[in-house]
């Protein structure tokens, strides 16, 4: 396969994080792994819980993550790249089932390739086409 | 006031990071927005919403959250620093009142100085300590 162009930083970063969703729907362990960063300091917060820090512990529980038996297919939408030289975000909400994440991926230049450093995603309140009352003007619950 | 050895990366990443959490809790607009990146893309994840992108945006959420007359005191612990050259997580839980949350905040270099460019937090599982059955081995609810 050939391109006519040059892939961006930009494009291979959407690419990036379509792939990581695809190994999250897909259940592939050695996919996800291959994503991660190998030496620079990886670390990773899934919903609810509080940091998991290190190579290790965050690919064991991705294994966790990926051998549970739920089979919901994890879709990425509404991508925002933000580049700072060698470092970048891809933001992004995640469609699993009824339910919609608002995740924060950091990726890392490491040997000049981009891999993952970092995930956090944590439960949006419902968007307001997918609330019962569309009449209803109150604002999601905020915490902050 | 002066310092016997000069601060590391480390030490003003903790310290802006604490500057954060302070100008959370003191309701000081002035203080927010000065640790924010002038230049530099910004954005920002507030519990329960999803992405505000630009230092236009993202400071008016937080002239929204600091003017709310909530009064609660914001306080991080388990800070973590993981640093990539001129870019740096720091990783921590916030302590609002009665919750717990978990929070990205992405530190870059701007004009040599390291200023704030995304934060995110989202609500953990209350801790162990705090369930009222300690003797309940279950995990806490995961969405992933």
């Amino acid at each position: 396969m050939t391109f006519e162009f040059p892939m961006t930083d930009r494009d291979t970063l959407l690419a990036l994080n379509q792939a990581f969703y695809r190994a999250f729907s897909n259940r592939d362990v050695a996919a996800m792994a291959a994503l991660w960063a190998e030496r620079l300091p990886v670390s990773c917060m899934h919903p609810g819980w509080g940091a998991l820090v290190g190579r290790e512990a965050v690919l064991a529980s991705w294994q966790d993550v990926l051998r549970a038996p739920s089979g919901v297919i994890v879709r990425p939408r509404h991508e925002r790249v933000m580049l700072y030289g060698d470092s970048a975000l891809v933001l992004c909400e995640e469609i699993l089932g009824n339910a919609v994440l608002a995740a924060t991926n950091l990726f890392v230049r490491e040997d000049g390739a981009w891999r993952l450093t970092h995930h956090q995603s944590g439960p949006m309140a419902q968007p307001r086409a997918e609330v019962e009352r569309p009449d209803d003007d109150a604002p999601p619950p905020r915490l902050h």
